[in-house]
């Protein structure tokens, strides 16, 4: 059942000893907006803890204290920034991932409402919008703590407020954290302005490699397993990457081939209108949006770059840029 | 004298016939401030006009119809984000840096009052934040053309919202331009998210060539003139690459170094405490704060890393990282 943020309020009110969980591979959003509830939770009396899988140590202090013990006793099963059960991350509990969700807050309008109850914002730009809005609901107070995970939520699943999902409300979330203490200049440069040595290791072999193509309207960036073995970076780490060859002036379309298992590629192709980057995807049996779309790719890097440069070519072809 | 917003707004409005300045090299905020309160004046039926030195194109449509011609009659001058007349920039006028400013709007600390009044903000993330405000006192509607002058002003002199300066009025001030229409998309967009071609040549050469020294805690970039060269990068777009090095964990000073022309070399330093960036580069006799400064060199690049190099390594020492 679909549910408003005042009837999950009231559903949290009524609850106790709280499992909260997010979705796979935890990012600063799932891990900033558990927290926020589970520190919220515990504030009013609650028994509450997060279970979540390995994340990045950027968001480490905000789960400080909050994960799970292989003795939590919980009563209720909450999930928090997760829109299909498929992606459920169950931590180091002996969940499965079709366990029964009773409460789903969640800002993605790809939500398949697994749970329960749902609570679903899709305005939001993160989970983190809506717990906040559901605390509030709640009375509860928010602290310097919880301020700093709703803080983190907002900011990471916004790209510190670039992507096109940042709203007014986004906005004034954040400035509402500042004024309730969260150091937003020490999070901005835990979050954005550091890079691992490992990741500034692979960034720059990948720029040392960016190609461009079809009169600069496309560019490539090819990563082999020995540059992730060379730069010892871990896979999850590299997701910024994709992003790299579109921010060039006058690219339409911009590809990323990862080399993840010798001779297992993945592709990431980012676009702007009217390339569809979901075009160049289905055609090796991937899909995704209109603007960001991937798929795999069996074979070598070699071949990878061949064979999506040329369905490339055939889209920017169809679409009148070359 | 120092004057406060309300009586900012009294004098804006019992002027006409205006022309605005900036500082030199005008940046986003610059172009943004300016244009902001030019577009403001003429809502009122003011006669006003603005001029810049030249500025980065992706200011450009925020400008257009607002430059000053030739034959531009004015009775008053206004600065805006100026803080000291040495750096004025006084556009195509045939005015020089020391034409007397009867109204400065400013937001730097380091503000000399040259202007016969100056309203300065010290807290203000932008001038345009100031701006914002001085226009909210003298009951001027914010349209959506004004909205983004406003919005690229704040958006660009934080790093989009990264940077120390940000803070909860900041946010508000984003959030009030979103809701007045501003298209913050597209905005992020081409102020973030897209990078010259030529900038993204030199970029690719400074990454190849940064360098760790002493146990990772020191990252080095050199320019040559020569990447100049083959880049065809202005040098006023070069500016971002200062804060690569310092971005990778464990890197306590972050150096670069820049041929402008060749045997004449500018390094920057960027340092995370307690590395004093002033310090290392007063040893070359230059200066600025304690996490960014910087000085030139005469000399080759080598020469320049080597002699930087040296004066680090005492400064790491002396902070005992090394």
């Amino acid at each position: 059942m679909r549910i408003t943020k005042s009837e999950a309020a009231e559903i949290l009110l009524a609850m106790d000893n709280i499992l909260i969980l997010a979705h796979e591979n935890p990012d600063g959003d799932a891990v900033g907006s558990t927290c926020a509830l589970c520190k919220g939770l515990r504030s009013i009396g609650k028994n509450a803890a997060v279970s979540l899988e390995k994340f990045s140590k950027n968001d480490e202090k905000l789960a400080e204290g909050l994960i799970a013990t292989a003795d939590f006793n919980y009563d209720h099963i909450i999930a928090v920034d997760t829109a299909d059960n498929r992606i459920m991350g169950v931590g180091e509990t002996s969940l499965n991932k079709n366990c029964e969700v009773e409460l789903c807050i969640d800002h993605h309008i790809s939500n398949i409402f697994y749970a329960k109850n749902t609570c679903l914002d899709e305005k939001a730009a993160a989970a983190g919008e809506v717990v906040y809005d559901i605390l509030k609901e709640m009375n509860i107070e928010i602290t310097k703590d919880i301020a700093e995970c709703i803080y983190v939520a907002v900011a990471t699943d916004t790209g510190c407020f670039r992507y096109s999902n940042t709203t007014a409300k986004t906005f004034r979330t954040a400035a509402d954290m500042a004024d309730l203490g969260a150091d937003v200049a020490a999070i901005n440069k835990i979050q954005f302005e550091t890079k691992s040595k490992e990741y500034a290791a692979i960034e720059k072999m990948a720029i040392s490699s960016m190609q461009l193509h079809f009169d600069g309207k496309c560019a490539i960036l090819a990563i082999t397993n020995e540059m992730y073995v060379e730069s010892n970076v871990s896979d999850s780490e590299t997701q910024p990457l994709a992003s790299l060859p579109r921010q060039i002036e006058g690219v339409y379309a911009g590809i990323t081939v990862k080399e993840k298992k010798k001779g297992m590629c993945r592709i990431s192709v980012r676009t702007n209108a009217p390339v569809n980057a979901s075009k160049i995807a289905s055609y090796l049996g991937g899909g995704g949006h209109s603007m960001a779309a991937g798929c795999s790719f069996e074979g070598s890097v070699e071949d990878a770059v061949k064979t999506v440069l040329a369905y490339t070519e055939k889209e920017l072809k169809e679409s009148g840029l070359i």
